[in-house]
């Protein structure tokens, strides 16, 4: 039986434990939403205010010189290369995830023409396959997204598939892809394959380079902790930069953006992904988030993460046993991102009691309850307690009393 | 001849001097250059240090919901509609003017097929080019982008015009095109019209319901003040909406994105041009941008704009006579936005020389100075002050040394 004083002890042990500093999180609260928000990193309050009143306030429009603002997305990017195992040359902080997949799935496309099939994941994160319906929409006939189940995917590859679009790990599940087994197998079947990083950087080990993955996008606001609404990421393997043309070719990502001259001409490298001009404020407090990582190795990381992940269902499966769960993530740690999730037919019920008690998870429809685990924060006392408030709702006289009410309550 | 105390006597009357105070401009310089970035409001720092530290840190996750994050593009949306004449179902911020460009321009070539052809003027602010040449180049055979010079527009329509793409006001020469004018030809020769209004929303007029235009796109850092690289904004007439597809079909655009289907289904009315998950930081510095505009009739800010402009020109031709300037705007305010240009053969230099003294305007290669005044916080004591630094500069004796110098130090 595991005790909350075996959760303390590990996080004495624990060698990411001086990083929990780096955040405000909130005492009131155990947050393990972490996945879909990351939390305030403590220095970036005032780097904004610095950015907002000295920089954007006092030296106005000098600064995109003097401050170098012009220079972010390819700084940030830089910061971002060694968490997901690519080189500097390889990352640059721009817009949405949604609006990076656009331009680098178009970019793929017509890279491997005439192949014209993109494949994804039935199920997978729905602005990922929205995205890619609206590319091939506006393609017509020129391109075609084929989508089939997760186990379907290896023996769907053929000779009409230009690009494979896969989610790293699975918003919903956790469940985790080979990335360099599909990635070979992509490669092999003269496929390029694109990775959605967004449940991924900065939550597990990634090898971008080692994998030869050939396109990336990743999300600013999880993991990475730059804030709600952060600029994304997205990644291009060196050796496709030069002959890479993507349509979103605004004149951030032009050779020469203050010639204003008439003809586009794309910058050298990965500046060619750019478009408009970049959300300085947005930019600076992902800095922020993305510098909490300083100093940290991901083996570190992804250790203490599968440890998380494994205390939780382990204390689950204990204190929760006949409450009605299932588990809905891999057990095994090394197939699971960094999150579990459990399926409950009061799922939406037992979340929002949680949250009331301050555990903050979250609801996937229809009985998804899931848990975010943030290494850099999270602490084992924290998996403790949230699975004792679980355990305080879901068991027991006083549950199957109120399981009524909160069902009354919800219809 | 105009003196300082007529100017100051012009402050003392104006019924905008009051809006100053809603900014945060530096008393060292004078800044003509918010027709690039517009200034600091006095509320944004509070406001962002109440996102960041209350909403994000505190409330974290629940802030999507509690404080309406998610309403965020719509409720600045609604806050611009009357500010560019139009209502407020029909704007809604989001991305950048680049990728606004992209998903209008798009959607409006496809709503006009079979008509394949964009009309666009050379020397188009550059970003507006190159994100039509990316679509175009995209398409294939299927689009085509005609640029003609700007006096050969009207002429221009034919039976194959899908689209006419224009900037309301010119980046550099300040010349403002016939909005009704041209939308009405445009429409009787059956095409669509988008009008990039960067320049225009914030600084003068606009009617875009009265002129029936049908897409229009804008910038949030410029005139409207929203920081640097602030959220765009977009507008679509209401009458297009119901048969609006736009190819950047992200889950924000989603009727339902937290069903979490895997099929697209676009949202009732403007929300269905959103991609992905809005920039909350950057967007609340637009709201406030936004904001500085509360109660200010855009007739006032028009009416002090013209003056503004014409002031400069006038102090400007009989302080620097003979000292080599061209003016390089129109004359006649009506035909003019919110800045003056200049042509002088050592623009450059000059610019530097006037920053260094606390005047920033900014140079437009090869030989453009460019002056911009922002109604709601540039006075007219600012504009005799810049042009009598000008005039001292390019005037007179120690001019004609340090003209050398400068020269030498540039080159």
């Amino acid at each position: 039986m595991i005790t909350r004083a075996d959760c303390e002890h590990r996080d004495t042990e624990d060698p990411l434990a001086h990083a929990r500093a780096r955040f405000r999180v909130p005492e009131s609260v155990i947050y393990l939403d972490g996945n879909s928000l990351g939390a305030l990193p403590a220095a970036t309050p005032a780097r904004l205010a610095d950015v907002t009143e000295k920089e954007w306030g006092a030296d106005l429009i000098r600064s995109w010189n003097a401050h170098d603002w012009i220079g972010l997305p390819a700084r940030i990017g830089a910061r971002i290369a060694p968490l997901i195992g690519a080189e500097c040359g390889e990352v640059i902080a721009a817009d949405s995830t949604s609006v990076n997949l656009f331009k680098l799935a178009a970019a793929g496309l017509r890279l491997n023409a005439p192949r014209r099939v993109i494949l994804s994941e039935r199920g997978n994160f729905p602005t990922d396959l929205y995205v890619l319906q609206g590319l091939v929409g506006m393609l017509g006939g020129a391109a075609e997204l084929r989508l089939v189940a997760r186990e379907d995917i290896p023996s769907a590859f053929d000779e009409s598939l230009a690009l494979l679009v896969l989610t790293h790990i699975h918003y919903k599940t956790g469940a985790l892809h080979d990335m360099n087994a599909l990635t070979q197998a992509a490669h092999a079947a003269g496929a390029l394959v694109l990775w959605d990083l967004s449940h991924s950087a900065g939550a597990v080990e990634l090898f971008l380079d080692r994998d030869r993955a050939d396109f990336a996008i990743g999300c600013g606001y999880k993991y990475l902790n730059g804030g709600p609404g952060a600029p994304a990421f997205l990644f291009v393997a060196e050796h496709l930069q030069k002959q890479l043309r993507q349509p979103l070719s605004g004149w951030m990502g032009h050779a020469a953006p203050f010639e204003f001259g008439d003809e586009y001409r794309p910058a050298e490298g990965i500046a060619r992904t750019l478009c408009g001009t970049p959300a300085v404020l947005a930019m600076a407090a992902l800095a922020e988030g993305v510098a909490t990582f300083d100093g940290i190795a991901m083996r570190d990381v992804r250790n203490k993460s599968k440890a998380l992940g494994d205390l939780f269902l382990a204390l689950a499966l204990s204190r929760c046993a006949g409450a009605g769960f299932e588990i809905a993530c891999p057990r095994d740690a090394d197939q699971r991102g960094s999150q579990v999730a459990l399926r409950h037919a009061e799922g939406y019920a037992i979340i929002q009691a949680l949250i009331e008690q301050g555990v903050i998870g979250d609801f996937r429809a229809p009985d998804i309850l899931r848990f975010g685990f943030a290494p850099l924060y999270t602490r084992y006392a924290d998996i403790w307690d949230a699975v004792d408030r679980l355990a305080a709702i879901t068991t027991g006289a006083r549950w199957r009393e109120e399981r009524f009410q909160i069902r009354a309550a919800v219809t």
